[in-house]
């Protein structure tokens, strides 16, 4: 029998990369990925391209939301706010939060889905070590479950799958590596395209995970500090 | 005192010229208008502009969904689907229903009142003439208003104000009449962009409404039937 249809928010960094390999346990997958004019994005697509294929994925769509730069106010997205300095201590919120954004992103998803058929979208939002962000949160699905149920046809029942958000990044670097998922592919670094940073927030978080888990993290490093004491 | 600002999603259609005249005795307006590709778009974005022009509104934005094309799925964004004709009695989902659309263009005019400092979101939306399409019902601006609490700044409070989403579109009429509101700039018609058809869901609906009030409607179209009685 057929797997049922999910379709799965892939940003080609690590959190998607393993919600995808866990998706692919239960779904057929549809990959959805979003450009909002993130400073590496031409790097997150080749990612997210290079993902698709690994899983030999048929649907695919990227969709540009470069009304999010027109509108502004974070730094992932408007180069004269600066990228805050990684500090994995503080429980602000950081400058590369992006206004409302992940309710953009799974409104599109939503509306896929729908189309679609699909049962579930999928995204890999991390509770714990995204906790500055508002819309990581488990209550933001939770709520949004709501909405998709309140604003869709009587007959679809979609459900968002947060399948990584009560992990910790090493706990997500080891389900990964048990389930064979391509780190090497992946993409986190918001700061540049070429090579990862090992500095920012994302940077980061990555290494950190990938040290606590007692793995190499396979992608090149322009720095690579040791995280995992902190 | 200056006024709170409201971010007001104008289609140019009537219900949200209305609704624009209501806020404007409340707020400070910034005018969104999403374009989605729709058959009558560039009918539809000049009535938004003469009403932004009318009201003197300082912010406006237009922003592209076209992604919702590629989505499909409906008559209003699909060549390919015919548009149902009017039927103002049928319950059911019209062919022009846009999968999940409303939440697509509220979390842009969440991203947008978040970055602006803004206090409201306005939505032109009614409950009773739409009511074959799940996205305008109050429960689904219920349920919306949750999602941008859980998911926006602990510092940010926007609702969503839907002023005439209990109305009639002849109390609509009435309404926008007694606020000297400029019908004569709208469009409506889902079919056409130089006459408006008057045989469409939505030109039957407002000339329903302005037949009921007991006004001519000041556009012109290619045929005008006599809706009041069904």
């Amino acid at each position: 029998m057929a797997k049922p249809l999910a379709v799965v928010l892939a940003s080609g960094g690590m959190d998607s990369c393993v919600s995808v390999a866990m998706a692919r346990e239960e779904f057929d997958l549809a990959l959805l990925h979003l450009n909002y004019g993130q400073r590496t994005e031409s790097r997150e697509l080749r990612s997210f391209n290079d993902l698709a294929g690994f899983y030999r994925v048929e649907r695919s769509m990227v969709i540009s939301l470069e009304h999010l730069v027109r509108i502004g106010g974070s730094s992932l997205t408007d180069a004269s706010i600066a990228v805050t300095p990684a500090d994995l201590r503080n429980a602000g919120i950081p400058s590369s939060y992006v206004p409302f954004r992940n309710a953009n992103m799974l409104s599109i998803a939503v509306s896929w889905a729908e189309v679609l058929g699909a049962e579930a979208i999928v995204i890999g939002a991390v509770e714990e070590d995204s906790s500055g962000y508002p819309d990581c949160r488990r209550e933001f699905y939770e709520a949004f479950n709501a909405v998709i149920k309140a604003g869709t046809k009587p007959t679809t029942s979609i459900t968002i799958r947060t399948p990584v958000i009560g992990m910790s990044k090493e706990e997500i670097v080891r389900r990964g590596m048990a389930l064979g998922a391509p780190f090497h592919l992946t993409w986190s670094c918001y700061k540049r395209g070429d090579v990862a940073c090992g500095e920012c927030d994302s940077c980061a978080l990555r290494l950190r995970g990938f040290q606590r888990a007692g793995f190499d993290d396979p992608i090149p490093y322009l720095v690579r500090p040791a995280y995992a004491d902190r």
